[in-house]
């Protein structure tokens, strides 16, 4: 029986308020409306952004709501106007929408798209109203995406179909964490063969950007974790080293230790970390002249990164990028079929699975040291 | 009587200590040993990095020194090995150097030099001596220039010819603060046509800056300054609006002005004013997702600029430069030429003039609202 235009009767994993687990609930979804997609979702990362959303410090987390933006799936119907995916293609939820009409979409300069960032900061869709109910309630939608549900409706801009071979537990990685790795460092960074490079912090998105200086022949890729199990992971996606800070001699510092072995520091660093402490070592681990350090974490609300101007003025930059400056609708499906040549890792990040109703122990997994990516099942 | 190989006896202004004015005093100047070269300082310009040292809170100010960076004269002597001035020639004293040949200059990247960093920092020549001698102490040399003096020694890298055409009383003016405005906004910036940008601070620099972003054919170009008499001076070089900051209305910041008059925020912002509050409103007025934001003023000693990582993350640049990005060999010949050819503005940046005997004063007018430039005779 078709479910086109209908609500659909589905489980998802809701968050009802902020600071506590998940309860799995039978939610309604409405059908789409005009420019909106409705999707089976098959697969869900759980990403580290949920889990900050979901401990109540992020200024734009609103309950209750169906988290999740690491999502794969099938496009079960369509609103009125939609052309960009039809019925039954696969797709991967963008957070990042690409509308490729507005200013920014226009400029060529970046990957920030104006059009739905208004009303996803909100929780809701473009037309202010929200597709999800619970026990009589609305719940709110999350970075445009809502995953952790097993139908979820997004604009049309925020959905892009991809290879129908990949596959979906696979393809759901390239929505946030594997592709902000990559792109940080093949897009954002302007790498050139042989460049120094220094990745702080070696989760998904660390050794992603791992893999994206090995495809840019980068010279030493550096890798510093405080925890050593991650030098083995480094060295798997192609890290030349791995730098424990903790371990150091006393009175050197990760900057000192950077810098002498670069002789003279970076060409490009990275923080992957979100410690705002941490983004200001990888500034100034930097070479003078000509280093670049890119800011890829979300620090906690309200922190702020300093350094002297001098560090700047002496030559190095500070940036950063969302999703790696990857434009989702236009560069997602290539990167898809990086993954399905071999040229992008995917599989490796797999540590953990789960199904829907052991999503809980996924956010457990995540604070874990030895857990990389666990992906859950939603069917 | 030739003064090549001897040791010359003249005037120079003398910083004895810390915060205590200039004296002129007879000084002994050394000749050129290999790879220097002794100039008959014709004019210096007076910058606020002259009497930031001065101040004492400068951590690379020594004393007794003799201060001054914005030279132009004539070349009495060369050392051994000097092959790039020859005697007669009408030089401009480079405190940024370019050797041409150590890692940054090939780098092609920037326009430091690490040729005489380390011994330019501690006031002496690269042989790790000074060249200037007063009652019978050895007087530190300042920013590799000392031009507060009748004749100084330069390292051969610290020197450039010019056209001898042009008035040494305007190319003084290129050794710093025009150069430094104009380069950061042609060379350091790459600003596009109908780019909006703004200008922090209507000095020498900040109206260089304006210069520049002229030549490049800017779109909407604003100047920022608390004092009002700025606005003529912002006019007169191109400037398309100007904003005192304190005259806004209640509740309304200068980041808020600034993206409403650019719809959205500027795309290239330059900090002239070396106040690090200043550079924070400079980053945060940037347009989202491209905006650049260029720290040229120098900051006190220990003071540090801070901002929210989200303002980088959603692709806001902060860089800075030094000397405008300019290479003083290899550029600085160039600029003479558009000043000489009318591209460049000199002339009307100077409003003051005095003799040696009456630099003190230069000190005072330029603390003064009024002064954008005062230019010392050394004759």
């Amino acid at each position: 029986m078709s479910t086109v235009g209908q609500t659909i009767h589905c489980k998802a994993a809701v968050a009802w308020e902020a600071g506590k687990p998940l309860t799995i609930e039978d939610i309604e979804v409405l059908p789409p409306r005009a420019h909106e997609v409705r999707v089976k979702v098959l697969y869900t990362g759980v990403c580290h952004t949920d889990a900050y959303s979901l401990s109540g410090v992020d200024p734009e987390g609103v309950f209750p709501s169906i988290l999740g933006h690491e999502g794969a799936g099938i496009v079960e119907s369509i609103g009125e106007g939609v052309t960009s995916v039809k019925v039954g293609d696969h797709v991967v939820a963008l957070y990042t929408a690409e509308c490729k009409e507005c200013k920014f979409c226009k400029s060529g300069k970046t990957n920030l798209c104006g059009a739905v960032r208004a009303t996803q900061g909100k929780g809701v869709m473009p037309d202010g109203t929200t597709r999800f109910k619970c026990r009589g309630q609305d719940l709110f939608h999350f970075m445009g995406c809502s995953t952790f549900a097993q139908y979820t409706v997004l604009a049309d801009v925020s959905v892009v179909a991809v290879n129908p071979e990949a596959a979906p537990d696979r393809t759901c990685l390239l929505g946030c964490g594997i592709t902000t790795g990559y792109g940080a460092a093949t897009i954002t960074a302007k790498m050139e063969e042989g460049a120094n490079i220094a990745v702080f912090g070696a989760g998904c998105v660390g050794l992603s950007v791992v893999q994206g200086a090995v495809e840019r022949k980068a010279g030493k890729i550096i890798v510093i974790d405080i925890n050593n199990k991650k030098r083995e992971w480094a060295e798997k996606f192609g890290a030349t080293d791995f730098v424990n800070p903790t371990e150091l001699p006393e009175g050197t510092t990760i900057v000192d230790k950077l810098v002498e072995m670069t002789d003279g520091g970076c060409d490009f660093t990275f923080d992957c970390t979100g410690n705002v402490g941490v983004m200001r070592n990888a500034l100034e681990a930097c070479h003078k002249g000509w280093g670049e350090s890119i800011i890829i974490g979300v620090a906690a609300a309200g922190k702020e990164i300093a350094t002297r101007p001098f560090q700047l003025v002496t030559g190095r930059v500070w940036r950063g990028c969302a999703f790696g400056g990857v434009k989702g609708r236009t560069q997602l499906p290539g990167l898809v079929e990086d993954y399905m040549s071999g040229k992008i890792r995917v599989d490796d990040f797999i540590t953990h699975r789960h199904k829907l109703d052991g999503i809980n122990t996924a956010f457990d997994d995540m604070h874990a040291g030895d857990c990389i990516r666990a992906v859950v099942e939603l069917e």
